[in-house]
């Protein structure tokens, strides 16, 4: 095996999440809503794994939590389901570096329903432009949709300061915490946030499986329509041993939150410091104070993410650019124009992601190669030599 | 392990299908759409999974295959596809028998959003009313969608035939295919079919996974927006490891097809003659000369068929009552109430439905203790000693 930073695009299953699954596939394999044995052993533990879910974002009711197939589907039924409650508020307000999973809705939203969005900028660091933010605010918007973290740069939002701000006009405000379940404390019960989508392959269960968070009291229409399943909330057959895995992860993520915060944040800043020594014409994209502590994301000029990610890859490093749901793409990533990121470092960014799994002698093998990585990429980049270090060149943005 | 004979509610992941997917949780856990090695590993074993789904319904590319979360979801992506691509068109065509995932949809879109819903009636057989279908279809129809087979009964119906009346006036034909894939050959490709659902968890392949068939050229609008997975039409990382069992599920299904047609067939009819032969006041319901290979749905007049199951439960066998998917419901199941069976008979209706696994010690088991199970139970039942056999009555219902 090599070395796997690219946590922030989906994680290793861990294998005790892999054991806790396996006998819902050929022992305990009933439909949860059958009268026999083999359903009746399968909707306990699925009551559980939902408790498990709420314990790990800290909601004060189990049955606030319901399952979904994914990040994606529990981003799109909160949105649609606060469009649904309040009818006659047509406006939507998010920022410009969420996940397509909300801008490519957005956008659908707008072009094709004729919604109203307002979608808030950032500032060079990532930071959300508060007083836009509040401008866009009225009893026009239905929901606010705004990430907890970003995928791309791990930069964490003031999310209880919008929520509450969101309240002020009675929006429903949801936050797409993928990247932020597992790597930060969360406490929901003593939160103004409505709805929270939180997805299984992001914190070491298995893909498709999520959640959506729906606090007691907030209007609700379900998406999926059909069986009577989670409560009338999202129809079709309980994923039971994808549920009872993503329990176990939860578990698994509330015991080692303090090694999240503690020991891989030391690591990414252990390879962040020593890549931005070694390589110069580099810098640290997103915010440094306020981050998630597995995520650093490095801008090189003069170069192209995708080989450095080709060579990375032939050294047995896997990392990104961007996120792996826009990949594929030439340009350089939403969140990287937002911020401002000139592209002749936007398109070197390059996000390694760590987990709980990740190890000092795996950081050390990065800071080792990735310098000579850089300087091959640039002895080729027309960029770099025409107008690089060795003119004693300065980045544009710092 | 008892006598599982819910197979319609649910199957047993086959040892093979779960052998497929193991490398996928821990080992090529990558993000297919990921640049490293990691993701590579794992597109091109979606892609194999795609042609094995392809090849069991006999789809002319592999290209009309996506995947879903399961057949809720692809019922529900079908019809709000045709909805959203052909906005003049404001009535579905559907039956009084298909699943709530059909029904609950319909009945939503009738109440809140103001389509009209043809809901074609069935005879005592559960044969669709052609006439009245015939009547229903019109250039306002945007869809229809009537399932392949029913899940209670088995009763097929004959969809070539109302596919080909349907795209007479240019409505979309979708099809509720859950039940029938891997139980009856389809050759999609020489069809008048434009959309199919298939579940996985019907055919031994996990819960959490499942595919909408699209032919290629048929308008489309995805339900799930986000990024570019699915050609654009199904947004969500990859449900990697249940898309590789899917896979495997239909391989092995389409080799066990011959077994499904001629020995699951033979052990379901031996079961039924048996039954209704010891067994006074019963009757098969549904068509018996055009079923599932698998499924015997029998109505024991004068009893609960919850009783039936509770006391089929002690004896470690598996049957179920209805759909699980409205199961806890005290009425009768709405499709025995559709085709006019009456309530005395309705409450006691029972479906056994096998499976490839299905021996034939365990159907000899079923013969054997059935006929004391539905004696013990009559002797409680105040319509049976009021009303009953004994005293020579017939059944209303032939």
């Amino acid at each position: 095996m090599g070395i796997y930073l690219d946590n922030n695009a989906t994680t290793r299953v861990d294998p005790a999440v892999v054991a806790e699954m396996m006998p819902f596939f050929t022992e305990h394999f009933g439909n949860p809503s059958s009268m026999h044995g083999y359903g009746a052993a399968v909707g306990g533990k699925i009551e559980w794994a939902r408790g498990e879910v709420q314990k790990l974002i800290g909601a004060a009711f189990d049955t606030e939590i319901v399952f979904t197939s994914g990040g994606t589907e529990s981003d799109s039924t909160a949105i649609l389901s606060a469009l649904k409650a309040y009818p006659k508020r047509r406006e939507i307000v998010t920022s410009v570096v969420e996940h397509p999973a909300i801008l490519s809705l957005c956008d659908f939203l707008e072009s094709k329903e004729g919604y109203r969005i307002h979608r808030i900028p950032v500032d060079g660091k990532g930071n959300l432009d508060l007083e836009r933010y509040e401008a866009a605010l009225s009893e026009n918007v239905a929901v606010v949709s705004i990430m907890w973290a970003n995928n791309e740069t791990g930069t964490i939002f003031p999310i209880e300061l919008l929520a509450g701000m969101a309240k002020k006009v009675g929006a429903l405000f949801h936050t797409d915490a993928v990247q932020a379940v597992g790597k930060l404390p969360m406490d929901l019960a003593n939160s103004a946030i409505d709805m929270l989508s939180l997805s299984g392959h992001k914190l070491h269960a298995p893909k498709g499986i999520g959640a959506l968070y729906v606090k007691r009291g907030v209007r609700f229409r379900p998406m999926l329509r059909g069986g009577h399943q989670e409560r009338g909330r999202r129809a079709g057959t309980e994923n039971a041993p994808a549920i009872v895995g993503l329990g176990k992860a939860c578990e698994l993520a509330r015991e080692s939150l303090p090694i999240e915060l503690t020991q891989v944040a030391a690591l990414r800043d252990r390879l962040e410091t020593a890549l931005v020594e070694a390589i110069p014409n580099c810098f640290v994209t997103g915010n440094p104070a306020n981050r998630l502590p597995n995520t650093a994301n490095i801008a090189f000029e003069f170069i192209e993410g995708e080989a450095i990610l080709l060579l990375l890859n032939e050294e047995g490093i896997a990392a990104s650019s961007g996120s792996a749901c826009t990949s594929g793409s030439l340009e350089p990533s939403h969140v990287m124009r937002a911020m401002g990121v000139p592209y002749t470092a936007a398109h070197g960014a390059t996000r390694f992601s760590l987990s709980r799994d990740t190890t000092a002698e795996e950081i050390d093998t990065v800071i080792r190669v990735m310098p000579g990585i850089i300087e091959r990429l640039r002895k080729l980049s027309p960029y770099w030599t025409s107008q690089g270090a060795a003119a004693g060149f300065q980045p544009v943005y710092s």
